[in-house]
């Protein structure tokens, strides 16, 4: 335990009021474990609840800790658990679903109504010092892998699900729109599951840049030409095929389009990123080439794989931590998600000194 | 073979004209069968192509024969078949796939761009007398099924490839959107398949009637009420619950923005109808609750068990055949199909007196 | 609650010696509700606890409760309960997983290894007057059925799983190999959910005679004849085609070799019965046509469908019940059961008067 | 065309008789192409068909030509083939199926009983200088790749194929009995798919040398104590647990015996090798924990995969190609290959000088 009892936390009071509060370290329950946090990864869902106070349907009404992306060392272990123990450095995979409705025993535990979120109103985050969690979702790290890794595993498993919910098979060629950071770590975790070859599209040629250092085969940039030019290019790129699985990581209307136009007969579409709700396309087009229109929404059974994936070396998430923050620079960090200020890519905030 | 070598045939010379011809009575391929055409369904897209000149992408460039939803007696075989003999009746899958390319290789021969399908310009359809085919796609009938109802095997494969795309399983709640002869066959299908409680929509009461008597647990007529009133009519259905598949016939906004509402997280909307070519809908209130969105186009495996439903007394199709019309008589079933008159579901003409 | 509160209790004491007991009547927990029991079903696991003492690889170690083929009414609900109240009659699925594991968080909680099983060695079962469960695996029965029925959806659910084990599709045909309870609870399950034609298989006349009359299509006596004997009476019953799925429910090696026999290439193959631990098979014949052998242990996911095949008119499981006793005669439905005396299918004792 | 219009020919006229004869260049018929052949790999069955007569259940009953892992330079296109042109180096899959069947139209085209393949009697091979083929069979090789690793491509598909049928999944531990040229190829396909740990064993030490050379984490001499101890080796290797997916490329029970004892609950077993013909085996043990038992029949839809794990690096084959011999040597290259002779593990026959 900390010599001092104090957890410093990172609190959403309301809408535009962040603010570092010192609040007592919690207990584990039977089936938690106590977490000294390591790093907290800022998601633009977390810049979004401070500059809007609300996310999709989610609306904050209270004062929230925020945070969501997180890893930290156990600190203290509730007395049911065996898999863990202190000193352990774990990834927090931030939803704890109630493991008894409809989903939770089909296994689809990311659809469960009855979720605990981290950082999702009204659930409490984890960027803080000190944090308790349930022990069977916190994913033990290799000891090849960092705590700044451990954070990145949140988004790497969008990534994952991304491309498991594609279906993607050895072999395929993938076109990704956006390069934004799920745009990259879906890149990443389609070329550790195999893809064949990957573009990516984008309007800003530093993040098509970024996107080919990460491993984009080709990349295009759509703010140039016209659809027809855009699917010419694709075409070209994969010797006249157009690719088997497309992932929308953008959630515009003009992205969706695009996938629509250049995802292969038989082939799956599937929306990642959360844009525009109301979307006018061309449907029929694809429905009627049985292409498949799937969504994603977080992530289940994914840390593993994630995990997997860094501690292997096939997939390499430090190289999108692009700015670092102490806890105590929480706004500082803040700051720099939201003005997009130096181009940043993953801003981390490192909770423990 | 015939006494008298004269096959009349109905050709779609250009929109808007239909005529009666006599055409030679052609020899089958090795592989083929002549067909003495029994019965011959008229489907909206054959209505389609008399009246605009086309159907969707397809234009209608030079005369065709119409018809494409046929059933026949085998009256002569080409040397290599073996499964069919001369006096079988069978019901003839219109579209012969290429067998060489990558959709016909993976098993998804309805998806193959090289495909011959009887009246989808420019290949003839069967409205005629005597008709050759691929003896592979024409599937014998037992003998307690009708010429009548072999030609409904046609529609009825689009309602089972619908619910094979929506991966119906025993005792699943079912949506259908549109109570046309497609909604309908989607019913019969469905109910054979497995499916707990179907409830359909429609606009117009005396469908919405037809579709109970056919087997609809519950109809809602969506031209009355809002959007929030057909969700709740649909809930109290289902004891609160919502539908796991949605199978929408009709193709407009309007239904699948019924469909997006009204599907269960993790269930599957279906796409069967062919209506509007853009539409404006609020995608990711589905996508973000992972329902998967497909589309169908044809069928593919569907005959067998088309005709395994209605063998088995599991569907009745002949409830859905309202007009009756000789081959002669051609233009005046088109007349009844176009115009709507006397509220016709299926118009069958038979083409052997 | 009952006025007089006792619970008369059927308790294994150890092999061989069965008693009724008065226990207390105990208290639901907060996910829990009381239930006065309906009716309870005497399996061949029950007889072989009886007889053996174990059962596979569970060994009686102590006094247990036996019974867990149950149903029965709501008396009283836990806190947290809301689906259910007072007065609802239910179905009881006699197997609690823990719901942490990763068998259970992948949806197949019947895998999982901590899992409480209703008289399963040291589980107590549920043949007594009241019996608290866990809510969630008490499914409400529709007004139009009995608890005998009730209590029949557990081997019920058995023939369910054996068919979703067996993939089976719309139109499937299917061999089953043995007529006992099991065989004949997959028989209406499989008919339920579309099987096309069903051949059975026993070496005894009368249990074939009842496999006909609750739908087998066609019975083979494989007493009689040799095994190429067999393959041509299933053949010839098919077309000569051979079974898609077939469904083992004898567990014996004489019918696992004919399963691998007769299986069509590409098919399933699903191990229900349990019988010879080792067996000697030719287990190349079937592989290298790469069918398909898996098992089943118990079911997942089940009930709802169950329940559903009954009170929809698609399943008929009155028709085994073939004896009937009260609590109070246990031993002598016991003694039914073990005999075999009067060809007992299912022997159903009646905790309620 | 080549000069001379010789077409030195390796033909088995009976067994133990293997003659080098000269045969015309056939000329390709529309669909197909005429190669001239560069590599041919010599496989386990060849060797089989020349010591015994026969392989399985095939019999060579009147001269053949052997080979059928072979690779080639196009030399001549038939009318109809539009995806290659003379100077193309290709990878020959040796089964051509008959595109009619009920496994061809649903995709599994290896189990079509009319397929034609390669040096399985009564179908040629191609141990030749030159050789027709069905042009959609034979598989562009990029610049990158040689004519040895275009040869290897056919066991390379064997391994592809495997890891399809076991359904491995990026992250999924394996277990591969036996290190023979078949688990090798089963072992660099897994790890290209996305295997975590794969686990191989062997009872000759030099093959588990080759094993860890080609990546295998952790090897298993089961000469050496008792499947309890292999178990333990196994359970050890992977932090407790029990490999998700087995494959056995060794036939034989006592590896069988082992899968069935060693692969995780709800995993899968796929029996690779061909080798015992009956097995005794406690089959129970496995479906009773729902493991999947599934066997490989050839490939379907593996070439492109093989070829794009090699291309990009994924796979390694070239180090499996021990022995090198020109087309006039092939009775020195099957001598190596028959009595294993240097350790080979792929005999590649060169047939271009």
């Amino acid at each position: 335990m900390a010599p001092n009892a104090e957890n410093l936390t990172a609190v959403l009071v309301k809408t535009q009021d962040l603010r570092l509060e010192k609040r007592p370290i919690p207990e584990p329950k039977d089936d938690e474990v106590l977490l000294q946090m390591g790093c907290v990864g800022i998601c633009g869902s977390d810049v979004h609840y401070l500059v809007h106070g609300q996310c999709a349907t989610f609306i904050l009404k209270a004062p929230m800790v925020i945070g969501h992306e997180g890893s930290g060392t156990v600190a203290k272990v509730g007395k049911n658990v065996t898999h863990l123990k202190p000193g352990d450095r774990v990834a927090i995979e931030p939803g704890v679903p109630c493991k008894n409705c409809t989903a939770c025993m089909n296994g689809k535990y990311n659809l469960c109504p009855n979720i605990f979120f981290c950082a999702t109103p009204p659930d409490n985050g984890n960027l803080c010092q000190y944090y308790t969690h349930d022990a069977n979702f916190c994913y033990k790290l290799p000891a090849n892998m960092s705590l700044e890794e451990g954070a990145m595993m949140e988004p790497l498993s969008v990534g994952v699900h991304a491309c498991n919910q594609a279906e993607l098979k050895f072999g395929d060629n993938v076109l990704i729109t956006g390069c934004g950071p799920i745009g990259l770590v879906s890149l990443v975790a389609a070329k550790a599951m195999g893809a064949s070859k990957v573009i990516m599209t984008d309007i800003v040629d530093h993040r098509l840049e970024v996107a080919l250092k990460a491993g984009a085969d080709v990349v295009v940039n759509v703010s140039k030409g016209t659809i027809d030019d855009h699917e010419k290019q694709i075409k070209a790129a994969l010797g006249g095929n157009l690719p088997q699985c497309t992932l929308d990581c953008t959630g515009f209307e003009s992205s969706m389009r695009l996938a629509i136009r250049c995802t292969a007969t038989g082939g799956t579409i599937v929306l990642v990123g959360m844009g525009n709700s109301e979307m006018k396309l061309p449907l029929a087009d694809a429905l009627t080439r049985e292409v498949v229109i799937k969504g994603v929404f977080r992530y289940r059974h994914c840390y593993p794989k994630a995990i997997e994936m860094v501690s292997s070396g096939k997939a390499n998430v430090k190289q999108f931590i692009t700015h670092n923050y102490t806890l105590e620079q929480t706004l500082d960090a803040f700051d720099t998600a939201r003005t997009g200020k130096g181009n940043p890519i993953k801003v981390m905030i490192h909770c423990s000194k």
